[in-house]
């Protein structure tokens, strides 16, 4: 692509650098702002600088956090003895917005990936492996995706959290709810069956 | 959408501000941010405000420039006589790209659209029509898109610049090069088979 400005080339080459967004997205971002008044492009470089400089990361679960303890850490209504085990922020985000959970979550940080070239030492595995020994841990619960570096790093924590008595469990895999039976896959649909729940449990919602 | 941080919260509402950038999509970059060394969000973040800061509007043609004269109007080697006319900044990036224009360009900053509240009087029309009147033009050349909003300005402008005595044209409407006909629509294969051309002059590439 050809820029006659320079200053457009810049702009557009910094924003195609994020994931998904090629030079002609970017080109139309860029455009995008070009027609708004100038303050909407200094407000959204002012948040993104002040985000990236001023984010920390929960000192107890590696939560994303404004402050040294995140919210949830921090919450004393929250039960401190359920630690649900997650490789990313986002999948905080998406168990809080059910409204189910109202333990605390542990952030791996991404999951065991010799290919990637991510190492157990890589994760924040030491830190949860500590909580477990310290014994105020009741439950561990896993809610890594179901893919073979997921079960991976299931396994390598299980293995070093098993002599503790406290329950480990995984989320439960089955089919989608308003999924229709005839289009799930085998695997999915045979875990629906062995893990199938007592009827009058399906109904409950807590 | 919950967020434990304000910071990232932020940051997300400012990039979903952003044409076709949802919240989901939001939250990816600026996670994909965080994932980044600090100094990526300052290059982009200056980036974008140098370019907004900084960034002119040609005097001549109203394309972007960095200086007050853009790089084409600038150019002794193109041919000043030939002026072509489109909406926006994009159509003279589409257009140069073909490498088949060495005139100069106009651009309007859009199309007379009486449903959007866009008027001639919105649009650079007038510096256009005193371009034609100074006699230095030969050649308008219409390259708007074919909407009812893209004729009516081209009808528009050329009731005012008539009465000169100037070749007026509009681009080419025909099967785009390596579509099948019968795909086409009507009205565009209509066009085809009116404004054919000489079978000597459909190879020439200049």
């Amino acid at each position: 692509m050809e820029f006659s400005s320079k200053l457009i080339e810049k702009a557009v080459n910094e924003m195609s650098q994020l994931p998904g967004i090629g030079k002609r997205t970017a080109l139309r971002l860029v455009l995008h702002l070009l027609k708004q008044p100038k303050e909407h492009t200094g407000f959204l470089a002012q948040a993104l600088v002040t985000m990236r400089e001023e984010i920390r990361y929960c000192t107890t679960c590696h939560n994303i956090s404004d402050f040294e303890t995140c919210e949830i850490c921090k919450n004393p209504n929250r039960n401190h003895q359920i630690v649900c085990v997650v490789e990313d922020i986002r999948d905080v985000m998406a168990i809080e917005n059910t409204g189910q959970f109202r333990g605390i979550y542990h952030v791996l940080g991404g999951k065991i990936s010799p290919i990637d070239g991510i190492g157990p030492s890589q994760l924040h595995i030491s830190t949860l492996v500590e909580k477990v020994k310290l014994g105020t841990v009741n439950e561990i619960i896993f809610a890594l995706s179901s893919t073979m570096e997921g079960d991976t790093t299931n396994f390598y924590i299980y293995k070093q959290i098993a002599t503790a008595s406290i329950v480990v469990s995984t989320i439960a895999r089955g089919i989608a709810v308003g999924d229709e039976l005839e289009y799930a896959d085998e695997v999915t649909l045979g875990r629906s069956i062995l893990h199938r729940v007592p009827f009058e449990n399906s109904f409950k919602n807590n």
